[in-house]
């Protein structure tokens, strides 16, 4: 898109680049290098793009904060060892999660081009974005992705009544040649806690089944249930998927895990610990590019084409709604409050004229 | 246990060593060879150690009349393709399911000694028994296990009125040095379709929520429920799990998927194209054996001592209980019907008596 400005709805539109561009010197504002803010801008942008507001351009104000406080190292020294042609263990120095995830998902990148398979796991790093950007980029270079992060300890385990499991995000992702790729991006819980924090702002209650109480009782009354936990999708089942990816984030990277995860809303200034996990499969090693491409064309196209149950909502792949906000995004610009661009700007030490809104 | 029969309410107790013996000749004499008759005939006694009866030795008697009746191979040549030191393929011939599943295991248990990970994908194979027996071999083993299997079409995805997923299985698994090993081990949707099979025979209504009807409507009827479909945990969530397990079982083996994927009990003469992978981690390779064991009996300990909504059930890991049952098996035998077991020995062409009810 032509590059300025453009006004929708109170929002101004951004051409990603001029975004990224801007992202970049709010880190670099804030004590980073180069190269680490403008991975981490990537990240944030891409969620941005795909209408992932929640995990978008929005955490520059707490990242940046949290770099300035002392909470994360801007001067982190991301350290590889890689154990062998398939496994590497990351070192985050509690620096910028998107910065370490990025480094991880390139250094997987690598491993995976050479031998077929790879694990990359990263300790002593930080809340790292959204999942589905990191998708974007595995999917573009061909190849299988599971991954994930653990977070800090927001529900119960099944049975339990006091929080020692976090809500854990995992993704996994998979390339079709016609652009929209296959993108699962799923927490545990039954409903994301801001969803519950939107409840509490509109005084509304939240449905039966989302959440219980500090006793582990069910409550519809989003303020008991800030105060109690996120119950976990399908009961034990979901339980154990939180500890899954607890267990290739947290214990095989040698990092923190379950209660040993520092919430960065209770403690900004300690080092929240999380770690992360990328594993790559190169399906070209495996039955080759041709007929995995075939395959997931087929795939879906068989999902697509289920007759809905609402002739208005046709069935659609895991990931194809972000998609399409995605190719908005880069056709039309990516829509943003002028408020929180003008913040941004501020942090980027930028003269605000250029955002401001315009008719 | 001493060998011979000790009768348990009706049932009769029976040592392992000795049911694998009778199980392995029921393979035998449906023209299995030896080997693929043993590796069988553990998985599905080790299900019925850990109590799993659904998936335990029962199924002797419906893989014998697939094997039978054509609708799998007992001569099936399971071929094994290695790609790479960390990447293999599996044609199982249309072979017994859990002889193809061992032939895997061994095979991604090899690679992962050498190459420390390692993703082995099987095609052309059939129901494969439980998850939890190859879970105990691999945590025996000391390795990080990620394994799944597609099934024939029980459930619609997220939005869709046609069954054109299944409740595909998976688990993972990590080995715990006090012997008590973490193993998850669920399939898709919120409730078994044996469980709605159980209501149908009782007469009894399902709770909401476990299932639709044919046009895609909630119900509570076990009939209709049958008669639609499952409905899969956390709604787009559940579906789209169960899309990756079939991408890591069908797409990326090269074999069937979605509805490619034959109903054994719709069509047991046909064979039913599913798929199977393996994805094991060796966490020496990465941290390092003690830590790893360290971390994981803290995991252990942390997850037991959660305080218990309940205080007549702590809360437990996954698969806490079923080696529970595991342990009382090997104490004591493990407790089958002696009709199922009569079953079982005139299968394998041996005499009744041995396994006659005594007091």
């Amino acid at each position: 898109m032509k590059k300025g400005v453009r006004i929708i709805l109170g929002n101004i539109s951004v051409a990603a680049d001029d975004l990224m561009n801007l992202v970049t010197r709010a880190f670099v504002a804030a004590g980073v290098n180069d190269n680490n803010s403008r991975n981490a801008s990537r990240i944030l942008v891409e969620a941005e793009m795909m209408g992932l507001g929640t995990h978008g351009v929005r955490r520059v104000l707490n990242y940046t904060e949290r770099l300035r406080s002392g909470g994360m190292n801007p001067k982190a020294k991301i350290a590889v060892d890689r154990r062998t042609p398939s496994l590497a263990l990351i070192d985050g120095d509690n620096g910028l999660g998107p910065a370490v995830g990025s480094v991880a998902l390139h250094t997987a990148l690598e491993m995976v081009a050479e031998s077929g398979i790879a694990y990359v796991g990263c300790k002593a790093s930080n809340h790292f974005g959204a999942l589905a950007p990191y998708c974007i980029q595995s999917c573009e270079a061909g190849y299988v992705m599971f991954s994930g992060t653990n977070a800090s300890m927001t529900m119960a385990p099944f049975g339990g009544k006091e929080a020692r499991i976090g809500n854990n995000p995992f993704c996994v992702a998979a390339p079709i040649p016609d652009g929209v790729h296959f993108i699962l991006d799923m927490a545990i819980s039954v409903a994301a806690r801001a969803k519950i924090r939107n409840a509490e702002e509109e005084g509304t209650p939240i449905p039966e089944g989302w959440a219980v109480d500090k006793e582990g009782l069910p409550t519809t009354d989003p303020v008991e249930a800030l105060a109690g936990f996120l119950l976990p999708l399908g009961g034990h089942k979901g339980s154990g998927m939180s500890m899954v990816v607890d267990l290739l984030a947290g214990l095989l990277t040698g990092g923190k895990f379950l209660t040993g995860i520092q919430s960065w809303s209770e403690s900004p200034e300690v080092p929240s610990g999380v770690g992360h996990f990328f594993i790559l499969i190169d399906p070209a090693r495996l039955i080759g590019r041709e007929k995995f491409n075939a395959a997931m064309l087929e795939f879906s196209a068989v999902i697509q084409s289920t007759p809905a149950a609402s002739s208005s909502s046709p069935v659609m792949l895991p990931g194809q709604r972000e998609q399409q906000y995605r190719a908005e995004s880069i056709k039309n610009g990516i829509s943003i409050s002028s408020k929180l661009l003008n913040q941004i700007a501020d942090l980027a030490g930028m003269s605000r004229p250029i955002y401001r809104e315009e008719s």
